[in-house]
């Protein structure tokens, strides 16, 4: 009961703190899209921007550069308190990129606000050094939760991101409250999130269930091959521009100059319209391939965001474009790619496979789960958080 | 790859065995039931029932007696092949159980006549020890999720109920697999599963939250009681008669007459009609101890069936109870009390969850994930598995 009371009274905090920040980042990111989409030169600053970025982060965010991994690092062995420019600075750095024409996510910059704001209570609230691991556990599932409107897919992501192939249950609770209380506020801040219409769903039979298993195969596949890219990528600028601003400011040129020749703002920013449109109708079958290119070359260049909604994207056209070959509903299989990617390319099988129930609804849940678990055992050790440790094999 | 197609066959060989199984133990069980609501004299039998049932397990069935931790141990630490005796025993313990009028459920039986089933295949298809113990998760899975018609708790339920507080992910593809095959072929054999329907569901507040815990809090407390209390019971058989027989016939005795003083069935076998009345009006508060003390006789004199459905008629009646003093629909504190004195009984959380999820709609789930959560860390060190281990303390 004193244990029930006290992360009542914490994940009440925090989530309301957090709920608050994923509000006002839903918010201004977007009217940061819409103005980019309406003033379409700016992406022309996109080198600029990234040459900004890149000097905010040399000369005064050098311990916070490691962004998730440094959480994913706290959690498993607390040192000192994550400094609170971490959230200014992740969410001037998304905006600028998404303002400027970067293909990139959200939540990223969540989860990083997130761990900035409630690490600020550690030492307030007098916890222990395991209990400042579960705040931060509960402050990633008030993150992930808040800003997808998935409170119940956020608190399970907080406990599974860190470590691969175990869940414990310690901090079940303030994961759970965190991200409700977190969610809610968020939504009783008028933010909207998208509704996505899965439409029609099969009923399961063998046939389908093998179908299933071919969207999880795919989609292992594809969040392996985005995983080690963004990786290889990120290494090649590193080793290659010695000097770190000077990386988004290339990448920034690139990516600009893709855009400008390939006419279209379809590739960048979080891609929503083009994700939902995937629901409903088939889409051109290399959309998930350029995605991932444009999403690579900013976040390996040094941009600032996250890789879900991206991944999201991929996810969902490479569902789409499995259209093409497997009989079953697009909205279906744009679904199960939409959730899958994500479970390979973050090793988090079951809050995907609830975030397919939140979002699609529990109709889908056999479909969601079969092709998250099986993208989960194909994507192999790769993740996209580099930090994330191996706490049991896959199989 | 290759570990994708072995599990895959073999969840599907499994799947498909159990799948039947439980179908034709649904279809039994509902035949039974229908047969003794239209001959009530069969009643009078129960303490004859009891002995026979004695008997069977003394002189032919001791080494199986043990069952679901029987189950357990073999999982922890895996020793001879399951003797396949232990379906066809518990099959008939527990059609006998009810088809007499003992208070009794059917997990414990689909569990045990899975786990006995799928053990006859760790020889031929040549597992070894850490794959035995994968097939027989899967094989727990496959009885859970295909008798209560819920796929993804009975996978979850498998990973969960062996361990408290830890969930490994070596055996999420076959628990899976497995489970939703079981479900399909189940279904396939025209087995209807009842339908609840907890009606509206209020949006989410802060204040509603708070009663979501305060349910978790009441069934925490139940489920420990009930736990507690069986174990004390069965003890008190063991101590005061030694010879094993004589403990259900007794057992059958005082259930038989206690039916007969009250003149009512309502406390007896699952309980169905019950639930699925708690859902729509209220009903006597007193209900749900009533089927506690029924249930607890039955079983802890030596009877056979599961613990589950009478978890969900006390869970439910329970909840039932509490919309005389919380302001919530009686549908949604019935739901919410269904899953989560199983929650709290078990240490299932997750499962429970998700089974609050597949049987009444995502739309409950963050009701059903607080009330669930709250209750398994009430309960304690308590469960009515004994034999379940502690992989980390709750909190």
């Amino acid at each position: 009961m004193p244990y029930l009371a006290k992360w009542l009274f914490i994940s009440s905090v925090i989530g309301t703190c957090i709920g608050i920040a994923s509000a006002i980042f839903l918010l201004t990111l977007d009217w940061v899209t819409d103005f980019r989409e309406t003033h379409l030169w700016l992406i022309a600053l996109l080198p600029l921007g990234g040459l900004i970025i890149g000097l905010l982060y040399k000369h005064l965010g050098k311990d916070i550069e490691a962004g998730n991994n440094l959480l994913i690092d706290t959690i498993h062995q607390p040192r000192t308190t994550i400094p609170f420019r971490m959230a200014p600075f992740i969410y001037i750095g998304t905006l600028v990129t998404h303002l400027l024409g970067g293909s990139a996510g959200r939540e990223g910059t969540a989860l990083q606000m997130a761990g900035a704001i409630a690490d600020q209570f550690s030492k307030p609230f007098r916890l222990s050094e395991s209990e400042r691991k579960i705040l931060l556990i509960a402050a990633v599932a008030a993150g992930f939760g808040s800003v997808f409107g998935t409170p119940l897919a956020g608190a399970i992501f907080g406990l599974e991101f860190f470590l691969i192939g175990r869940l414990r249950y310690d901090a079940l609770l303030p994961a759970f409250l965190s991200a409700i209380i977190a969610d809610l506020v968020t939504k009783l801040c008028q933010v909207q999130h998208t509704v996505y219409q899965i439409g029609f769903i099969p009923a399961v039979s063998v046939l389908y269930l093998l179908y299933a298993i071919l969207v999880g195969i795919a989609a292992g596949i594809c969040a392996a091959t985005f995983s080690r890219t963004i990786h290889y990528i990120n290494s090649l600028f590193k080793s290659k521009i010695s000097y770190a601003p000077l990386r988004p400011f290339i990448g920034g040129v690139i990516v600009a100059l893709a855009i400008w020749l390939m006419g279209t703002t379809k590739y960048i920013g979080l891609g929503i319209p083009t994700i939902v449109q995937a629901f409903h109708e088939p889409l051109p079958a290399y959309d998930f391939l350029l995605k991932m290119a444009f999403t690579i070359l900013t976040l390996a260049a040094g941009f600032k965001g996250g890789e879900v909604t991206p991944l999201f994207f991929i996810g969902a056209t490479l569902g789409n474009a499995l259209s093409y070959i497997i009989p079953l509903p697009v909205g279906l299989l744009t679904g199960m790619g939409f959730v899958a990617v994500f479970a390979g390319a973050t090793n988090t099988p079951l809050a995907c496979m609830l975030m397919g129930i939140e979002l699609f609804g529990h109709e889908c849940g056999i479909y969601a789960a079969v092709a998250c678990i099986v993208a989960y055992l194909l994507s192999g050790r790769t993740s996209i958080y580099q930090k994330q440790m191996i706490g049991e094999p896959k199989h």
